[in-house]
């Protein structure tokens, strides 16, 4: 047994651990959105981790129920699904107290999700995914505000606009390009769109010949193609052709673009390519890509899906969210240098000579009553030792308790960095560390 | 579909949905508990949620492996386990690092686990744990010290000593006592240690006749049953019998006992009838017990396993640590009226007048910058709408912004517990907030 044990000290396939050290940088990136988005007036919610495999039959695309879930039969019977994204699960719980919540909802969530994957640089098999959702408001104000949530989260790492790119477009105009301007019938519609969801994989060569292969010879394949590759193609709305500058979708963008401008939100463009995954967004839809050429690619998205609360057979509720992996935002504060260096988090290090631990613990519950965090030396080893461990866990304050100091109550206070030796009383002591964390 | 869809309201059975309500009962509780093993010098760190199978067979005792288990085969053909405790994967992964790290660890985590059970008060099949371990030091001040974190964490919550009951045994002296004192075989021993702990759910007359029936009839049946009785019902340490009472182990309790005492833990007892489920405990157990007679019952527990790390092939590592499930910690806050009341975490409203909402954006983004918290109203409804939806939300202050305003940057600050109006600058409006916050 020990000999097969010995393979599992690596975790399982696409998934990691995370020491204190990984830990601390995740932390960082948790908190830093927690404070962002409740800023934004949003509230933490949490879904179970296990769901009916249904509710992701119902509408996530059938590709990631058959191919990349984690799903499996429980022991009653039931065929189940560790959740691959929260969506269904936060539609479900909207659903369920349809009529008690007050709207708009804001909320969010920073669940794990498991794929099964071929793991590859920032893609794993577990990861976090923040969740942002409005739910209850119908108009471009909650397009706006989450893209402006979306923004501000990014910009709270110390993002600038130069970093980042918002990339902007609309299904209705998707929609009305496919079915109405160029003519296709709505299968060839829907294998486009996924086409086009991943141009940026196949290139434009690949592309170009998969889009003829599902025109028929009687459509002019190659005229039908180039239209679409110049829609593509357009940087602003107003490349695009005058049949659909003038439809609702077109005014919806025209009009989000210029609010967005006006709350100094510049680094944004519209982008025809820009699809989402999911079958279920009705109306805009936006990418945030990451600028960096390392790591160019799509960092985040979202958009409007108003159809998923009514699918639990309750009234329908519009809806716009977004959703950030881990390892992505990760990848971008990392390749842009916006990481900053973490410090250990104990202020100080209590050392114990001659035994004297009972005195070593009421030292560390006074100063533990100032909120501060005090690791004590439980090896019972001699000072130089004790003082190495100190240094060896990047602890920078140790204070030194033997006989003497319990007797007199002054102890020394021993600073690691300067060399420097001090004999302080406990208020002194409490002083000094505070004085560091502020 | 719909039809079906219907039925999914509800979350899976034995498992939560966590409501911005019910979540900040739950961030409250952890906030608290990270809070408390931090100011101990705890690290956080995590583990995946799925490990191979194997590493709950190792050590965790059959039961929980088999029966109550979510394992499964992955797309891969690897048999997998989300996992039902964190003990081995926190294991692995100081294996996997033992030369580099430096010890003493001391790590925590709060980690979610499945386990496959009938759901019932306090019992879900989805629960949250925080796990707090102490590896590297092999003498009692580790378990000093890891029952001071336990105490700790429940008196963050305001509890005080008449509320519970720490209760300590030791894995070395119940081994000799049913091996030597009663001349149990090693089989006999393995079972009673495991009716010993089903005996509060068993009761007096089961457990005796359960007992009896693992005796064979060459032992005097009915006089070994009386003696494990009375050692079990021993009170303290003094009522054990003289051979057991010059046992190592007992020296080491006693050691136990008066250190504690000495830091000011005073509501601790010995009881014989602590085993711990699992089976790699190696020494001092203990648990905590609500003492409120609605809930008289295990909320925590721990003790030392010095045998778990070197099952991976490495150097063994002495090692204390417990566990704290959610439900129980939340039943304890919830019937000892320890719970607080949650406010809603907005700081204040943004009502619109006249669509002015590019201003009212602009004047939410200034109250941020500020670190409040601040939601706008989004749905062009009449001001008297906008108010009841801020009053409905629980909220009490609101800034109304229309054209008026934006020119002279002079806002209505409204007070709607007080329901009074001031006008105010965007200087007095953060003033205000920030002394409500303070």
């Amino acid at each position: 047994m020990s000999q097969s044990l010995k393979l599992l000290l690596t975790p399982y396939r696409g998934s990691r651990d995370f020491y204190p050290n990984d830990f601390r940088f995740r932390e960082y990136m948790f908190d830093k959105i927690r404070n962002t988005v409740k800023q934004f007036g949003y509230e933490e919610y949490d879904a179970p981790l296990i769901e009916p495999v249904e509710l992701y039959l119902a509408k996530s695309g059938e590709e990631i129920v058959s191919d990349q879930t984690y799903s499996f039969v429980d022991r009653g019977g039931r065929q189940v699904a560790i959740r691959p994204e929260m969506t269904p699960s936060v539609s479900r719980m909207v659903a369920a107290k349809r009529q008690q919540l007050v709207y708009p909802l804001r909320w969010f969530s920073i669940p794990n999700l498991w794929r099964y994957e071929r793991p590859q640089r920032g893609r794993f098999r577990e990861h976090w995914q923040l969740n942002v959702d409005l739910f209850g408001i119908d108009n471009l104000n909650a397009e706006i505000e989450i893209i402006s949530v979306a923004d501000g989260v990014i910009r709270a790492f110390g993002a600038d606009q130069s970093m980042y790119e918002i990339r902007i477009n609309h299904r209705e105009l998707l929609n009305q390009t496919l079915l109405k301007y160029l003519g296709l019938n709505l299968e060839q519609s829907f294998k486009i769109s996924h086409l086009i969801d991943k141009k940026a994989k196949l290139g434009i060569t690949d592309f170009v010949r998969q889009v003829d292969l599902i025109l028929n010879s009687k459509q002019k394949v190659h005229s039908v193609t180039e239209k679409l590759i110049a829609v593509l193609d357009a940087k602003t709305i107003n490349d695009l052709p005058d049949e659909l500058k003038s439809t609702q979708s077109v005014k919806e963008l025209s009009q989000l673009f210029n609010s967005l401008n006006q709350i100094g939100i510049n680094n944004i463009s519209f982008d025809m390519s820009v699809v989402r995954g999911f079958d279920y967004y009705t109306g805009i839809v936006f990418e945030i890509f990451d600028l960096n050429t390392e790591n160019n690619r799509s960092m985040m998205g979202g958009g409007r899906y108003d159809g998923l609360v009514g699918l639990f057979g309750v009234p329908p509720l519009p809806t716009v969210g977004f959703g950030l992996g881990d390892a992505t935002l990760a990848n971008f504060i990392e390749l842009h240098g916006l990481k900053p260096d973490f410090k250990n988090i104990t202020d100080v290090y209590v050392a114990v000579i001659g035994g004297n631990l009972i005195a070593a613990y009421q030292l560390a519950k006074s100063l533990r009553d100032y909120n501060l965090n005090v690791e004590v030396d439980l090896s019972g080893n001699k000072l130089s030792h004790q003082l190495k461990t100190a240094s060896k866990k990047g602890l920078r304050f140790v204070v030194i308790v033997g006989e003497k100091e319990t007797a007199s109550k002054i102890f020394t206070f021993r600073d690691l960095l300067l060399s420097k030796e001090y004999s302080y009383s406990l208020k002194q002591i409490t002083e000094n560390l505070l004085n560091q964390n502020g």
